[in-house]
């Protein structure tokens, strides 16, 4: 899959003039491959690539990887220049750009190398530079949406196969090695991440896969995800081992209704943190607001979580082509959790949703 | 493998009131790691440990990921706090420690957290940690050599491995594969790297593994690692694939002796840029100097590269218990490269080599 750099480099440089940046400094993170397709080692050499309202971009690299530059997808579109072990990778930095002005730096270079610029450049202010880029990155193309959409796939064929599976009388860490496993073999290019938290582990969002067994009336919330030509899936669902209590009925189905209410409140012009309010609404209004931890959703693409974010206080209206997870959920501490997340995309008409799994509450062996 | 966290905490606050840091404000990073044993998953919401010279650490996390934390090796020997999506963490931080003085920030942090703290903490300086905490990481005690051994060990075996299986006709990624299961398969806990740069993409240090296909005469750089409980391994030979030319011998005859010249260069208290200028003293004086790109080494542990690093400027001198690649290679751009590195570790009496691969140019098939 190639994406157009040219066209894409264009219009950061577009977006600096417009935020009044001097230029805009991308580290090797997804802001340098959206922009140019170039993806070195993540290492702790200055590579940064300079983006300014007029001239060429300079992609400034440890001379070592010059080879590895000069091979990458955008180099045609870069001036290419290098710095050598035992030089001062800032002065270099400072010989490209003005000292004074305001800069834009990529929100993932790392806190060392913004102090080393900080240093070399007294007079200069820095931003992050994701207010910038995400007007690019947050609005995405045909290709980026269909990538998105065959990750998606991709990952509901791997929760179909891993509730074929089974999951009674498993270890979560060993139902988390299947899931990377069916991730890989339904058609991602690798998988990135897989949470198994079963029953009272459920009630941690972000809980590390380990030893405990998985028993019968478990919920068990598997969340997880991968990459398709670098764009990331991302799906939650909940299920049951055997037959489920009332109770874990009534909460499944509170969460699924706050999804589809988030869901529903998608279209164009409307502010993302109003996608949350509809979900926290529905929650709220069933007494469990406070076990809903974290915010509905994030951005996806080239990252697991980018902008926009769903979340009280952000009110950027969603705009056509943005992609992002609608993932409300009710944590039960030291009982159970439930969660349901799929990626959704905007459109003209609202929100399409690229992730098909089914959303009712499966009961699984 | 338990490390003594309590010991490394009650060190780094040590080392922040001799640095006269306010706080150390540590994100995800193998700093996080090898203080407390907590390895969150890498995204954008603010964790942060707070390490001041007195009073009990303060581990601030999300708060979807205070279950997460609290199961966290070092759990114990933290206060806990968290935060929730839609407040601001900076905020959060703010209300911790005091808004003056200089704060040591984790060299790791991503650049938007660092201005999110500058913002906050308008009053504050921020220096890179790693000056504080490279005193610690950089000295590794027996538990953590052992470790950088067994991984030696492993990568070592690799090596033997892969060149049993032969290298003739097959395309760089595909050898890369095979390197990656070997890696496994001969004890690490995980694949990190595996460069294979057959003929002229040798001349390139950091090369991607692409389909250029192996062939008789070829000279094939390998340079790979992983993890064996979370300490790096990272070992280089360079192969040929038949008879190597007169030309080819000479070259790797001279990187074997530059890197036997850096090893017998490494005592406790020799300055870290005499080992580098000790390999380059053999390498120019062969007439190569300008062919040999990069510095000489870098210091290993949790993180691949890391403090001491062997390069002219540095003049930290040596310790007891500092582990480092040795690594000399001669570049020579459009025909071919040579590479030999090992990991060695200081000991009382001089340097300790943890690799025992063959340095010999070896012949494979």
């Amino acid at each position: 899959m190639s994406h157009d750099h040219a066209t894409r480099l264009k219009r950061a440089a577009e977006e600096a003039a417009a935020s009044g940046l001097e230029a805009l400094l991308i580290a090797p993170s997804a802001d340098l491959l959206y922009l140019t397709g170039y993806d070195p080692p993540p290492l702790e050499r200055l590579t940064a690539l300079i983006v300014r309202p007029a001239g060429e971009p300079v992609l400034l690299v440890p001379e070592l990887e010059r080879p590895r530059a000069l091979n990458s997808p955008g180099a045609d579109l870069l001036d290419i220049r290098s710095w050598r072990d035992g030089e001062d990778p800032y002065e270099a930095v400072r010989r490209i750009v003005s000292a004074a002005g305001t800069y834009g730096v990529a929100d993932r270079m790392w806190a060392s190398h913004l102090l080393g610029l900080e240093g070399t450049l007294p007079g200069a202010r820095f931003l992050p530079a994701s207010r910038t880029l995400s007007r690019l990155r947050a609005r995405k193309d045909e290709s980026e949406v269909a990538l998105l959409a065959r990750a998606a796939r991709s990952a509901d064929e791997a929760f179909r196969r891993i509730c074929r599976e089974g999951l009674e009388g498993r270890a979560e860490e060993d139902v988390a090695r299947s899931l990377a496993r069916h991730i890989t073999e339904s058609g991602h290019d690798a998988a990135a991440f897989t949470i198994v938290a079963s029953g009272p582990n459920g009630a941690s969002p972000h809980h590390e896969p380990g030893s405990r067994g998985i028993r019968e009336g478990d919920a068990v919330v598997l969340d997880f995800g991968g990459r398709v030509g670098g764009y990331c899936s991302d799906v939650s669902r909940t299920v049951c081992v055997g037959t489920p209590t009332e109770e874990l009925r009534e909460v499944h189905e509170i969460v699924r209704e706050a999804q589809q209410a988030a869901f529903a409140a998608v279209r164009p012009g409307v502010p993302a943190e109003e996608v949350d309010a509809a979900a926290r609404g529905v929650i709220d209004d069933a007494g469990y607001g406070d076990a809903f931890l974290h915010r509905t959703g994030h951005g996806i693409g080239l990252e697991e979580h980018e902008d926009p974010y769903l979340v009280a206080g952000n009110a950027e209206p969603l705009e056509v082509g943005m992609c992002f997870s609608i993932e409300p959920g009710i944590y039960l501490e030291g009982r159970f959790g439930v969660r349901i997340e799929d990626i959704v995309t905007v459109t003209p008409d609202g929100g399409l949703r690229l992730n098909s799994a089914n959303r009712e509450l499966a009961s699984v062996m």
